[in-house]
């Protein structure tokens, strides 16, 4: 699969090792995260707003009320940022300076439109779900004509997009290995735990397997 | 405690019952995150950035190297947006149109200031570490007067700021309580696995307890 082209603004400087433009790297990030942070301007100043999103081959779809001011300034073609984060673990060295966290992070930049296409649309609400939540989509009501268009589908082109990923053991100063302080690396994930059923839930309805043994791993 | 006053830019508009604007809600939202995201205008550009902070009372604080452009464009001053998420869980509804997500999340507008203080600056340095992992500061090696003077440290004050916070259950409408689909929460956490110890760690090293017993939960 090819790789995204760096641009002035993708092209990672500080840490330089440490950005990716392959395609896989990219969609594994984006497609194991649940929520994205999306920047824009509004009223010439920075706003940022988390959100969930999914994405199909070389789009990236947020969504959400008619009536979002976000969705509203986005939909008029206003530049935007999209950045998706993933903690894998704490690195910790002999060193307080040294410390790092590991994680893989993407950034998209562009311009995002508006799906006014019905079909792409349904499309891009089955996505959001099953972005979510594998193999739900299938069990649930499927949305309205109201309730999709009650619903701002908006699409941003994976065109102008780097990932950073930092990985592996803490990296000390040579001479500060002889400090005698517990060094290494504490995995951390996103975990499910048992799941909640809701008191309305009527009787004899098992959770389904999706929500049992729900993982964000990919791939 | 007394609560932020609400300003144009961080009252909540969409779905203003999940707006809060209580300083203990707030505080335990940025004391259980590890990594916020910076939203700043470069070039004329949005650009959102993941990196680590700290808090002190009414001022977070981050940090990176000297030549970040990112920290060199907050430290003159220019506006900057940045947030705070935590996922709490999955909201499963028994229509698609209803799923939603639990989270926690908290927006602060402002601009940063450069921190110049050695003290004020080392004291920073200290907060960044035992924010992620409280107990580490003191077993390793602190920052030398050369790393202090390769990290800048930005304090944003926190003056305008909300909190957006979902709980509890799905919400269908009333007629989809009938469709017999499992519905409920699946809760999610950051949870931390196994240590990975550093391959050039001596023998007899036992990974702390505040290593093993590692957790983002607060308060």
């Amino acid at each position: 699969m090819s790789n995204y082209v760096p641009t002035e603004r993708t092209q990672v400087r500080r840490l330089a090792k440490r950005g990716v433009y392959d395609r896989d790297v990219v969609y594994g990030i984006l497609d194991e995260g649940i929520v994205c942070h999306v920047g824009f301007i509004a009223e010439g100043k920075p706003v940022v707003i988390p959100t969930n999103y999914g994405r199909i081959d070389d789009t990236l779809y947020i969504h959400g009320s008619v009536v979002s001011r976000m969705l509203g300034a986005l939909a008029k073609g206003a530049d935007v940022c999209v950045t998706v984060t993933l903690l894998d673990g704490l690195v910790l060295a002999r060193a307080a300076f040294d410390h790092s966290v590991n994680y893989r992070s993407v950034m998209i930049f562009g311009k995002a439109t508006l799906v006014e296409d019905a079909n792409v649309k349904q499309e891009a609400l089955r996505l959001f779900t099953e972005h979510v939540i594998p193999g739900r989509w299938q069990e649930v009501r499927p949305p309205t004509e109201k309730e999709l268009q009650a619903t701002t589908v908006l699409a941003i082109p994976l065109e102008e997009v780097s990932a950073k990923v930092r990985t592996g053991p803490p990296i000390d100063a040579e001479a500060d290995y002889t400090i005698p302080v517990w060094a290494g690396v504490l995995p951390l994930q996103l975990t499910a735990s048992t799941p909640i059923a809701d008191q309305r839930l009527p009787q004899g309805i098992e959770v389904p397997e999706y929500v049992r043994k729900y993982s964000r791993k990919r791939g």
